[in-house]
């Protein structure tokens, strides 16, 4: 039986995966006069004189909520809101089980971009973050940009940033591994939606090196007409030689080969053209653009995927959880460059010793979510 | 030290009242794989299909969320949506306590009517139910009307109909402890507000009785030039002869007070005007509109208030624990009178005998959530 058929088996059997906590019982009239009426309302008027006091005497301190307007949901597209939610409340356990973190699923039957940031704006005031979630390009970035202006509380699209960070981490400890400079090499990102539009600003931020980006249609140019605004933002510094062409002609020569496309786009021919001891990220999912086996047979030296059951799993959840864990603790309402540059390097450094096989941290070390935490100041 | 100062000390301690809980363990990679990627897709993708999956799937089918935006919290007035969330989270505590609903507060920084429908609205998928709380009249009238028309999922405002069912509840019982039909009383509602209006209108359509709605400036009649539409609309079926005066010209020869209005506001001399073995329901906030003590001496038969160090507490946990465990389960999406009607007879039949000290069963009772429940189909 495969994960599908056991998920299907296992969510209907539990109707779910989260449930709501008291961290008291209700079991005295005692209780229930201090924690609803009438003690409740010293409460209120505290709060209502004071309102930044709520964090110190509500659940917003550690609650963030997971929104998603099921526009872009792993790799099934546009699905819905419904059809999100498993992945929400999936995501809400991962921010429980890896960061303490209360995490509500909010799945919106809102599309356009005004409609998702009156929304958000609207319940913000229930949550201490908002953790956007599988949210298409380019909605995505209007979204993330215009929530992050207005709200006083963390917003973090984490197919973007999560994704940027994460593969950022292990482009540092690969370069070490391959004795590269980020500074000077030359980088393919194939697939320019919200995760390869994050990693090549937050590459860019980094190191300035040379990148090309690269769409379904080939390399982003400035002779190409049907490019949306954000891949036009691109040009200011990627490509500088405003080169014309395919992935094939992009890749002769690459360093870096980063992949958030889809299955098999990379084939064995195209990773000998690059560059030697070249370092490929191909993190389409559920199956990569290349298969680690023949990236290794083709002289790949270092092979990142996006899978568990490969080394080096390039995870967000190596990311988001500390983020707000630390943003929350620490009382930080915007996370930026600075930050996502930190957590890269925060979660490098805890490979003492990168090799070709490992890269970066297993999701499971203990020591991941304070080393992230402490870095978000 | 009283509630309130007892409160603030707990509410700081445990930092809010709810938390997130996962309903399994997230303890080996296999889980992972079974509850976020890749497993997850299997279940998202059947739900697309067929989003009437959802609730077999996720935690829809057990959640609620207690929407409000502060702008009636308790008798506080509107003190916003920060100081209402404490309120809301202990209203989500008794879900969790006394029905094993999944309550989730939502706090809006939006107000008028449009906002709130729009954002409710929006974020709807994510719920199972939708419990209003503390909106102010008269926009609460038009958010629930506009929601129920547009939603296929239960929504309640719970200060309107909660309360109009519990006081339906405790009249049939005070009505027989003091032999008296309902059908053929005479009743002053005083506080025209979201409870005093759904309780004229529940007691009109369950008996007809005489009623004499009464606000801060008199009795509503057709000569009141400053009352808005929804109290105009109360003239369709009370104040039948159309009389002008204050509470003291309403209230003589009544057999019921209703009050849902202010501290101290009905005073011996007034009880004394009112028919014999009169009922008097007290339910001002946290001060009653006269004192049970007061009542009995001035010869009032039954006495009722909000209090829970008074006997016959007329407490709307009487009510909606019940009511949304019965919609949920039953896959109810409306409320309708008949519901409301049934609800109050049901829980006012828990009581066997009931007496002048005992017109309304204990909160506490483990009959109570099946009971209502039940009824709700």
């Amino acid at each position: 039986m495969d994960y599908g058929d056991k998920a299907l088996i296992r969510h209907k059997q539990l109707r779910g995966k989260l449930a709501v906590e008291l961290k008291d019982k209700l079991d005295t009239k005692e209780k229930l006069s201090i924690y609803y009426t009438p003690g409740v309302g010293a409460v209120s008027s505290h709060i209502a004189k004071n309102p930044k006091e709520a964090r110190n005497y509500t659940w917003l301190s550690n609650c963030v909520a997971v929104v998603s307007d099921g526009s872009a949901v792993l790799g099934l597209g546009d699905i819905g809101p419904y059809g999100a939610l498993p992945v929400m409340e999936g995501k809400c356990m991962l921010f429980k089980h890896f960061a303490g973190i209360d995490a509500v699923p909010i799945i919106l039957d809102a599309h356009s971009a005004d409609e998702i940031v009156a929304t958000v704006k609207a319940i913000a005031p229930s949550f201490g973050g908002i953790n956007l979630e599988d949210i298409a390009a380019p909605i995505c970035f209007e979204v993330e940009e215009r929530l992050k202006a207005h709200l006083n509380i963390p917003v973090f699209h984490d197919d973007q940033h999560g994704t940027a960070i994460v593969v950022l981490a292990g482009l540092i400890n690969a370069a070490k591994v391959t004795g590269r400079d980020l500074k000077s090499s030359r980088i393919v990102v194939v697939g320019v939606g919200a995760a390869g539009v994050a990693i090549i600003k937050l590459l860019n931020t980094y190191a300035s090196p040379e990148i090309l980006a690269v769409d379904s249609r080939g390399i982003i140019s400035s002779g190409r007409k049907d490019i949306n605004s954000e891949k036009s933002k691109l040009l200011e510094f990627t490509n500088k030689e405003d080169m014309d062409g395919s992935l094939e002609d992009a890749i002769k020569g690459a360093d870096i080969f980063i992949g958030v496309s889809k299955a098999g786009l990379l084939t064995s021919d195209m990773t000998k053209t690059m560059a030697k001891d070249p370092i490929v990220f191909a993190m389409a999912n559920p199956v990569p653009e290349i298969m680690p086996e023949i990236a290794k047979n083709s002289g790949v030296s270092v092979i990142a995927t996006g899978r568990s059951d490969f080394p080096n799993q390039v995870n967000n959840a190596l990311v988001f959880p500390g983020i707000f864990r630390g943003a929350l603790d620490n009382h930080v309402t915007k996370i930026t460059d600075e930050h996502k540059i930190a957590v890269a390097e925060a979660i490098a450094s805890l490979v003492e010793r990168p090799t070709t096989e490992m890269i970066v941290p297993n999701v499971l070390d203990d020591r991941l979510v304070p080393s992230v935490a402490k870095v978000i100041i």
